[in-house]
């Protein structure tokens, strides 16, 4: 029997009671689909270890990580401690140290979720395919004359061949697998070195692809097409801070930012990937027992998928849609009035039924 | 008899055809409010000229421009001249060297006008106020090892002190003729030397206007707000960069991309304050007669409003909303079938009515 070893960060907030939900939901596919089992490695990471010990995780915490095949995150950050020291210190050095350079987020609003947007589910189908680890994240910078009234901040985004050409490739890869269509996101017309150098990387590596249909929009533009023409859009590739707005506006285009999923991948499987609800750790509603618990567990079933049960992958994902199409069992973020609980429970209860 | 010296460049593409509607609009305010008359000079630069004569405006370019109290542009940008040759050359240099800090993005939905979201026109109504020649747009930066396979692309962003902090005041200010509500747009989770120095400046400035509500949101997720909760939103202060990607996102709420107007403006009135419509020069559409002309005469009324006419401004808005509302003169990508002209003469008629 394959055994899958995954290492568990609920994190802060309303980390917790997702990953509680989505672990539930683990065990279930693990039980109706049989031939894999879990061993978990439970770490109590995030803020409040923080303020117990001054570090987001040990010294030796990515050391510990490593020995994992996948992570299973639920959100990091709380009032007191600020974010960039957060996420600094637990979320963005395990992308960057694992290299999980793809962080790719399925737009896709479920049925019987009313949207935002006229638009209905036939109409809202994509991926965004986003750069995780360098770009405007590369934590380059400075300041200058510190205090004053001249003070300057300077903050260097850093994109090299290598790991713009990487991203682009498995996008292409992803839209040959889906619809051919590949929308590349830049801002060429003003930030004249960074995307100005994506553009050209892009067209080159197009070349290799001649059978994606591609398209170049500025990021702008862009946003503004997503709520316009989200139909004609298959496959986006972005920057690390241009997917990081596009997919959260997307997650917004889910109907609510509680449901979108996010996988963060290293592609090549020398390191653990690692996968996460999009939305963070909500302190203004932690401990409510209310959180939509769906984006952990749809970032459940992108986890199985990533490991190799794809059949378990797409049970969790049916019986979650199948439960918002019904309607009956929904969190407040939705219009309903159902626990977190509740709703992992209902969909536990599904998958009995669709298996 | 005040006389106002206007400088019009229409551009490229539909910017002409735009400008043009925007022309007669204004010549029919004049007319119909009297007391004030205006001096135009007519400057055919954008990339027609480049192909002429390898540049986007003469070398004295703004010299010429100086000598006016306002700048109506059309849109930049045309096939075979790369987006950021045209704009480097026109565009962005009038915003940086005329010190135009403050690009005024006012995010309304007509009446009359559906949008993407369910939402309607008592929910959206708001303005951004973006940052207009510094931080992301500072053109600072640089490449190594050109045309290897270790190439990396440089690109930093510069904030100062000085430009931060008067762009928040101007906001500020704006908010308490408003709602009272701001919300400071940042990204200081991720951007740890350029977001973080724009919190604090932030929260310092907001020692001054104890009277003003602020909130400080993640650039994403407030584009997720954007579309969920626009009704909770009166004023947005937000960085060059970020100011662009939610006002596009903006004006797409708006029904169309066409709508949208800006204006890039000089508080001290030392350089000309600039008025355009946001969308860019269509070249696809351009010549066929059917882009929506509402961006660029919105843009006229805010001149107006600025030159000192607040009454012939509002009549033109009045007039405009009232064409939408009922909904008779619509361009293609309102869903109507008039032309440019005729949404022009339409809304010309109606303030010759409402007067
Ligand atoms: C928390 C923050 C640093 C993070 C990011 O910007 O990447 C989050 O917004 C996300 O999208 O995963
Ligand atoms: C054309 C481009 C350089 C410009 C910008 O990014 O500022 C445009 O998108 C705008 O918003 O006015």
């Amino acid at each position: 029997m394959r055994k899958y070893k995954i290492a568990v960060i609920p994190g802060d907030g309303i980390g917790v009671d997702v990953i509680n939900e989505g672990l539930k939901i683990l065990e279930t596919a693990k039980e109706l689909h049989g031939g894999f089992d879990f061993e978990y490695t439970h770490l109590p990471w995030g803020c409040e270890y923080y303020k117990k010990t001054g570090r987001m995780m040990p010294e030796d915490g990515l050391r510990i990580l490593k020995d994992h095949e996948a992570i299973y995150l639920g959100a990091v950050g709380f009032p007191g401690v600020p974010d960039h020291v957060s996420l600094w210190g637990l979320l963005l050095p395990i992308r960057k140290e694992f290299d999980e350079y793809i962080n790719l987020r399925p737009i896709k609003l479920l049925k019987g979720i009313q949207g935002p947007l006229r638009k209905g589910p036939e109409d809202i189908d994509f991926v965004v395919v986003r750069e995780n680890v360098e770009g405007e994240y590369s934590g380059v910078g400075g300041l200058a004359y510190q205090g004053t009234a001249s003070e300057i901040a300077l903050q260097t985004n850093v994109f090299t061949r290598f790991g713009t050409e990487r991203v682009m490739r498995y996008a292409f890869e992803l839209a040959r697998k889906r619809k051919k269509k590949l929308i590349s996101a830049t801002k060429s017309n003003a930030l004249n070195y960074s995307m100005v150098f994506w553009d050209r990387v892009f067209n080159e590596v197009a070349k290799d692809y001649q059978d994606v249909q591609t398209q170049v929009m500025h990021v702008d533009a862009l946003s503004g097409y997503f709520i316009l023409h989200p139909e004609r859009i298959d496959v986006v590739v972005a920057s690390n801070l241009f997917g990081d707005i596009l997919t959260d506006l997307g997650s917004a285009m889910q109907g609510s930012i509680g449901i979108a999923p996010g996988a963060n991948i290293n592609p090549e499987r020398k390191y653990p990937s690692m996968f996460e609800p999009v939305h963070g750790s909500a302190p203004d509603v932690a401990g409510k027992g209310i959180a939509n618990p769906i984006g952990a567990i749809w970032a459940a079933s992108m986890m199985l998928d990533f490991l190799g049960v794809p059949e378990a992958a797409k049970l969790i994902f049916d019986a979650m849609e199948a439960v918002t199409e019904e309607g009956k069992y929904l969190t407040v973020d939705l219009g309903g009035n159902s626990t977190t609980q509740e709703v992992g429970e209902a969909i536990r209860n599904k998958m009995r039924e669709l298996v």
